[in-house]
């Protein structure tokens, strides 16, 4: 498998350089792997840090900016950054008004983040924490206790971003945060393994002519594996399971997204057929947003995330954003 | 080659009905293969239509909003849109301060715009055209006599379309498109082939041990094959091809775009080997950006632009764009 790498080992801190060169409005930590706002820490501003294995870009490095998060740290490709990195993050940009971990569910960040909560407030930082896991696909995976957690990050990471730009306090943007990841739901199909630098190669293997259904991020194991589909049942499977899970009252925000490897040609087909089941369904959208978001390094596939939403969250929804990976309004 | 899509013969539809559903902002002709900013004809506005083989998205229907292009007609993948969509796009953006056709230097687009632009003026729309050709790769290729047009046709587009924007007449936007042109410079890589839907598999062989140097963004041949290199030794090769033809005397705004099929991770990374080389060879660097910009649906690679700008140029390439696939400033 080539890759446009210089050696599996600097992956991480080379991408980190490319980012401080390319974003004048980032500080890049590149020696101790923190990404932060420029104008890190904002007064009277409840700052909120992700973080998460490396190989998922934009997420959550290319979130980092106003009306989102306020600093991320990267681990090693599909490993969990560890404690020092997320209280030295948490120092960073803590304003006074405490700070918002959002994590991922899987084992290590979990221990990590949970870790790093417990070193900063030893340090005097307000720690408020909250996990996603809303892919519906499994309960329990390789990396995972509960549900993973995957697209629904996007929201909570925008809505919540919103919501402390807008001066929330602590405890209001955590409530925000957890309500949006109750509010979501996803699902997720490969049509290719993905290869990390350290491997080398596919992390998995898929026959040619199979998908899987209810892939993880990082390839975990889905559902079940199948005769390849068309795009219009890999949507009417996709969103049934979602919607299994969650009866949406109200309209949703939709994401089809990435897995990498997938032509935007393609991802926007799928969209279409995402829209007819939705429709078919009987489910109202308020906003869709197609692309490669929280990827998984150069796996061929998609995922379907719905989140629904009142006109408080669709508001702060629209709110500005201004991060390499997502930016309106400003 | 497992594919995201229905059945190869309604990719391109099925992309356009996903860009309908999407996009409230835009105005999606899914028969006729049109696309167009929603508010067209902007008045007093000279418009900017372009377009080419789909297969390279975002480029050109993500490129068309406030700021940029004012339609955009794709063609099937890899081949030239048909005169008709071009007239029919002409005359729905036309204010009667006439219409700019971006034309990427291939003999079948060629040929397309200019009957278009000649039954164009028949209807009484007065056109000009301004031809894309900035791949320093190889003179004449599969597809083209002369340069390639790729990565430049992103620059042109956009410093083109803020001038129209900000109201100048026909004559000066034309003006401007061909100096950004004339002062664009690209080269591209590829680690892998990418396949199109109607082949079902890759369009050329790449062993698993070579890359192609100068690559074109159909998969044409390039200048040379090798065994494979890091991205530091891709870098010093791609940026030094574009540094023998264009020797900037001032600042560049620098593309680093992948492919299609290369993940983030690693394009930030080649951008820090860009960025270095750009440093070392004593090259000043306005802006970069870095992504999926101007693809080759799966294709693995990467692709290095190179713009000289003045202060103007660079005024034009800040000012607010509100596409699907670049926006900022508003």
């Amino acid at each position: 498998m080539k890759m446009l790498i210089n050696v599996p080992e600097t992956v991480v801190s080379d991408a980190l350089r490319g980012m401080a060169a390319v974003h004048p409005e980032l500080t890049v930590d590149v020696e101790r792997r923190v990404i932060l706002r420029r104008d890190a820490p904002v007064e009277g501003k409840v700052a909120l840090v992700s973080g998460g294995g490396s190989g998922h870009e934009p997420l959550h490095g290319g979130f980092v900016g106003p009306g989102m998060l306020d600093a991320a740290c990267p681990g090693e490709v599909f490993t969990s950054p560890v404690p020092d990195q997320l209280v030295r993050a948490a120092a960073a940009v803590d304003s006074g008004r405490g700070v918002l971990f959002i994590v991922k569910n899987y084992t290590g960040d979990v221990l990590n983040f949970n870790m790093a909560a417990e070193l900063a407030e030893d340090e005097g930082i307000q720690v408020a924490s909250v996990l996603v896991n809303d892919d519906v696909a499994v309960m329990d995976s390789t990396h995972t206790a509960g549900r993973r957690g995957t697209g629904g990050t996007l929201f909570v990471e925008k809505i919540a971003g919103a919501a402390a730009e807008q001066g929330a306090p602590l405890e209001r943007v955590e409530s925000i945060a957890r309500r949006v990841n109750d509010a979501s739901r996803s699902f997720g199909v490969a049509l290719s393994a993905c290869s990390t630098p350290a491997k080398g190669g596919p992390t998995f293997e898929l026959p040619e002519g199979e998908l899987e259904l209810g892939v993880g991020i990082h390839g975990e194991p889905g559902r079940e594996r199948r005769a390849m589909m068309t795009a219009g049942e890999i949507a009417d499977f996709s969103v049934d399971a979602v919607l299994e899970d969650l009866r949406p009252s109200a309209p949703v925000l939709v994401l089809v997204n990435g897995a990498g490897g997938t032509p935007l040609l393609e991802l926007y087909g799928f969209a279409a057929e995402v829209h007819r089941v939705l429709r078919e369904r009987g489910v109202a959208v308020a906003r869709t947003l197609v692309g490669n978001y929280v990827t998984s390094l150069d796996m061929a596939g998609a995922s379907v995330t719905l989140c629904q939403v009142n006109d408080e969250l669709l508001r702060l929804w629209d709110a500005p954003v201004r991060t390499p990976g997502l930016r309106w309004g400003c």
